[in-house]
């Protein structure tokens, strides 16, 4: 008798989670048929129902990250201009343990994106996203007079995008030189530093 | 007859030039013996006379790349302070094919260096030691005038590591999006903007 739907559905969302615990302790790297269903209690046999392939447990994999980093729970957004990108950028960091895992495994994507062509594409149209996510709000702290005029909000945009992004890095490898209060007063003295990025010859 | 010693010599060196090319076109996540037997045209047995295990492979990875890293040809430092700064930079970006190569392979490291616990104290060690590098830099604008008194070298240090790590990413990704000027002018204008990052409470 085949399983009923409810089971079937149930069964695949333990198959994700188990998918998540692999990624988030081995990276992809470490993402195998075995580890999973090691993961899980089950057979190897049992898991290539599921993922015929060591492609489709990958493809799976990068579903589950875009679901939970598209799912996460975010701060408000207050206010207008720089306090609005503050929150986006903390929303980035790993100030949590969740917010922790899921770094952990994109900064882990990165391996397998370099080296493929249609992966890398869709790295750089996630980066090419954050950039417009980031510059509406550099264009009313622009307008609000929270930055000087001469601001450029697609360069600052790709500066804070870099900023966040290594500061990621450095603190999954030393979290515990980068506790929450260490990368908060970071973000805070990099949205400062903004005001002053303007190029020299630039009236302000 | 076993090889005379400068055949010996000049095979290593043969390995490691293939290595570097599999790992540069693929990363850590496409390393295998066949890999790098395919790219020297020879079997995978005589590979396993110098990698006995796909553990030896990467660790000679690892010294490859530490050494490549090392033996980078940097530019000169002439000046003091942020003008220092500004070269150290600018050296660690992917700016030219063999620096793109090379940060290709240190991001695709950072997969394997989040897995296992050594490696990871490794990379918060390098960190360490980037930020170290960079401080005296920052002390020494700060005693110039170039940089406000109230400024914190060690943070400015963390901050300018996290911003030039996050655009080699970028940069990765995104090679057209990001040309030399491109990310010459970023560094410059996020060097202007330390001189704003100042906690708001200190006399300056």
């Amino acid at each position: 008798m085949p399983p009923a739907p409810g089971d079937r559905a149930a069964r695949r969302e333990d198959v994700s989670e188990a998918v998540w615990r692999t990624l988030a302790a081995k990276g992809f790297g470490g993402l195998t048929l075995r580890a999973v269903a090691t993961e899980m209690g089950v057979s190897t046999g049992m898991l290539m129902h599921y993922f015929p392939t060591k492609r489709a447990l990958v493809a799976h994999a990068l579903d589950v990250l875009e679901k939970r980093t598209a799912n996460r729970p975010r701060r408000g957004r207050p206010a207008e201009g720089l306090p609005a990108l503050r929150a986006v950028l903390l929303d980035i960091l790993p100030l949590t343990p969740d917010d922790t895992a899921r770094n952990r495994v994109w900064v882990s994507s990165w391996d397998l994106a370099l080296a493929d062509e249609g992966l890398g594409a869709d790295q750089a149209g996630r980066y090419t996203r954050m950039r417009a996510l980031l510059r509406p709000h550099l264009e009313a702290a622009r307008h609000l007079g929270q930055l000087p005029a001469a601001v450029d909000p697609e360069r600052l945009a790709a500066t804070a995008v870099a900023f966040v992004h290594g500061l990621v890095v450095q603190a999954l490898f030393d979290p515990e030189r980068f506790p929450e209060d260490v990368q908060t007063s970071m973000v805070d003295g990099f949205l400062r530093g903004l005001t002053a990025d303007v190029p020299p010859s630039s009236p302000h």
